[in-house]
């Protein structure tokens, strides 16, 4: 049984998908057991003591240095055996040494098809303003492995949503979360947990 | 009826799709009334010749000058009347001159989800092979108007396919032509000879 934390900084959406998948048996081998927030009083972290997991409050903004958060992250991850590091919606850089410490091993999801809409700069509703800018007739999500790069990891799953003529970046937005990230999201950590997952390089399969 | 020009450089996979179309009565308020080739001896003209379409060549390489082959072009476009150009694997670049001229009345269809794997350098095999590197789950097929940017045009279409572990680059060329492009092309060329394409600034609609 795999230990998996989800990190957070807002509504938490995505945690209540995989809390649900949780409950329903789709997430077979493993087990949310901690939830870290960024922020203190988001509404994520009510949603997790309503599931009765433990929580954890980082506030980035008191940290003063990048390092100094990792530091405490990595403490939190360690004590807790965390297998798996979910980004659910988590506005905040993790450091380098994070990444490396979890290797293949920290999964998040983007609201975009990735190689569009994304890296620097590309977070929340400025990704779905850029696709109705550019007047996309197709978007979605990506479900990928982080490492250095923003949005740069090995993909693992990708779902897309037709955009329509009247929508708005909210209602993208919120179709974007609905049918693509809160599918794609326990699905990605259902097979991580299963050991369902490959990586060669920056390329990633997922297993039968 | 609006008078429609194909324009191709090699074996006309995408002008046959608008040949059956046409044929099957899919295109509704236009004919294909000239197939252009920027290369001698390709297959596409066959095509043509057989579904009794008139052929004309312009030879792109025995032109000293970009200039030179887009007053050539533009003359054969306005000798037959031609409403509406579509670039279906047309691997010559087009003068500013021919695109001021049919602002609007260019389609071309483009083998990746643009922004995905489009502008300077991507091109046939090169959009699927950088597909396959950057390891996407999900490809597809835009078509669109043109403009002076390469693929930067206003979207019409887009569609998408799922990428398969053991895909090559010419697999899934093969299968984003069969289930995207040739399915999206007729369609466009139709809308717009029914009037049904709205354009607003880099914005397009295709009207029900």
């Amino acid at each position: 049984m795999k230990n998996i934390a989800v990190l957070v900084s807002g509504g938490g959406t995505n945690l209540q998908a995989l809390i649900d998948a949780q409950r329903s048996g789709e997430i077979k081998n493993g087990v949310i057991s901690l939830v870290i927030s960024s922020k203190a009083g988001v509404y994520a972290l009510r949603r997790a003591e309503d599931a009765g997991i433990k929580t954890l409050v980082l506030p980035r903004s008191e940290y003063e240095t990048q390092a100094g958060f990792d530091n405490d992250l990595l403490a939190a991850l360690k004590a807790h055996y965390i297998d798996l590091v979910v980004l659910a919606g988590f506005l905040t850089i993790l450091g380098d040494s994070v990444i490396a410490e979890y290797r293949n091993r920290i999964i998040n999801v983007h609201p975009s098809l990735i190689p569009a809409f994304c890296g620097k700069g590309f977070y929340g509703l400025k990704v779905h303003e850029a696709a109705l800018s550019r007047g996309v007739k197709l978007t979605g999500a990506t479900v990928h492995l982080v490492n250095e790069e923003p949005d740069g990891g090995p993909i693992l799953l990708q779902r897309s949503v037709e955009v329509r003529e009247d929508d708005t970046p909210e209602a993208l937005q919120k179709r974007v979360m609905r049918e693509c990230e809160h599918v794609l999201l326990p699905l990605a950590v259902s097979k991580f947990c299963e050991d369902k997952i490959r990586v060669d390089g920056n390329i990633a399969a997922l297993l039968p």
